[in-house]
């Protein structure tokens, strides 16, 4: 029996300001930051003994690793940041106020490019301030220019199987501190679910979703550990 | 050519109070906090790009390069925390006030046990309740019950060896965060110092210091970016 521990990032400058992020690197906002240490201390109130962190490269997904560490008192557990746990790549819509694109392209478009499985956002105009393609943390990797969240799984998956999966075997715990895309995803993968039940799964901020996993990585208990921030889970 | 950058985490709760602190696990104070950040600012004016960290499994030493690394927009770097970077063990002097210590068993005892090179404390006692070999993070290890510099250097050895050195070959820049005398063991190691020499290096808390290394790990530079903060350095 081991026990996987979910955590999405605490909010996100551009989650106050409502425009699509994806892999630019913004910061946590300070109710970021306590969003985390509240997911620490949540952690540590149910004595979970974390083995071992694995979180993107993404400095809000990060520091909310490091802020419920800290909050925890576990700062001392071995992490690795993977650039396969990004958020999804929103492409061409990367920067903008959801509005604001609600109003240049229509409602309707703008929630097929955010919620179906696999219609992705235009492509990053080859011009953009959002091309991280010179960025030493992402070199000689072949950037995507824009990403669904199928596409997003298909580079979340062999992290997820290469590197988190073997840790899965034993009694350890293990926390992903990463980004709602790539969470989703993981999700998705755990619970097996179809490309039309992920679509309803939505995972709030700065909220440890403890899953405990029976042998073969099936799931038999999740919940929210903040229970008045909990969204609908899948059935286990 | 290669670049370390050394750094003593900031300052603590119990340097504050001028306890003997080895491996009780106590946390930087706000002005702790503020020289990690101070330390990260500086390595960004440099444009320093650092390639991978290494630190203890001291919540102080960790959350200073967590706090450096923030500050210096490099959140994303790949970490190591080793135990065989810790602060000297202390002994049976664990917790007590310097200057307590110093009218129990006089000044000059205590200037031999803090300064020597291989005299070391006396042993913990055995109902210490800083005794720390059921801690999790040192499962399978034979711990020390004292340490002096000399065995802090045998036991840092290895780890600079097989983890530290490999990195230091090409062009790469390896931040270390760990403790006055983790780091005046390695300081030693680099600079070939004798024992006596070792004695009078102090290293400040918070404060880079950068050393520049051409082959075969010969130093040809070394400074302290916070200038107004330098203590006097090996010649290089």
């Amino acid at each position: 029996m081991s026990t996987l521990i979910l955590l999405r990032h605490g909010q996100s400058q551009w989650n106050l300001e409502d425009r699509f992020t994806g892999w630019v690197d913004v910061d946590l906002t300070p109710e970021g930051e306590a969003q985390a240490r509240r997911g620490g201390e949540l952690i540590k109130a149910r004595d979970l003994q974390i083995t071992c962190v694995f979180t993107s490269v993404l400095t809000r997904a990060i520091r909310t690793s490091w802020l419920a560490l800290a909050a925890a008192g576990q700062a001392y557990v071995p992490e690795t940041k993977d650039w396969r746990l990004n958020e999804r790549h929103y492409g061409g819509l990367t920067g903008l106020n959801k509005a604001e694109t609600a109003r240049l392209h229509g409602a309707d478009q703008v929630k097929v490019w955010r919620r179906s499985y696999d219609v992705p956002p235009p492509d990053l105009p080859a011009d953009s301030p959002y091309d991280f393609s010179g960025d030493r943390r992402y070199a000689g990797l072949a950037l995507p220019r824009t990403e669904s969240l199928k596409t997003t799984l298909d580079r979340v998956k062999p992290c997820w199987d290469a590197e988190i999966v073997p840790h899965l075997g034993g009694s350890e715990t293990i926390l992903v501190a990463a980004h709602g895309n790539s969470l989703r995803a993981i999700v998705k993968l755990l619970f097996d679910l179809s490309a039309e039940q992920i679509i309803d799964v939505e995972i709030p901020t700065g909220n440890p979703l403890v899953v405990e996993l029976a042998q073969g990585l099936k799931p038999t208990a999740a919940r929210y550990l903040d229970e008045a921030r909990a969204t609908a889970l899948p059935v286990v």
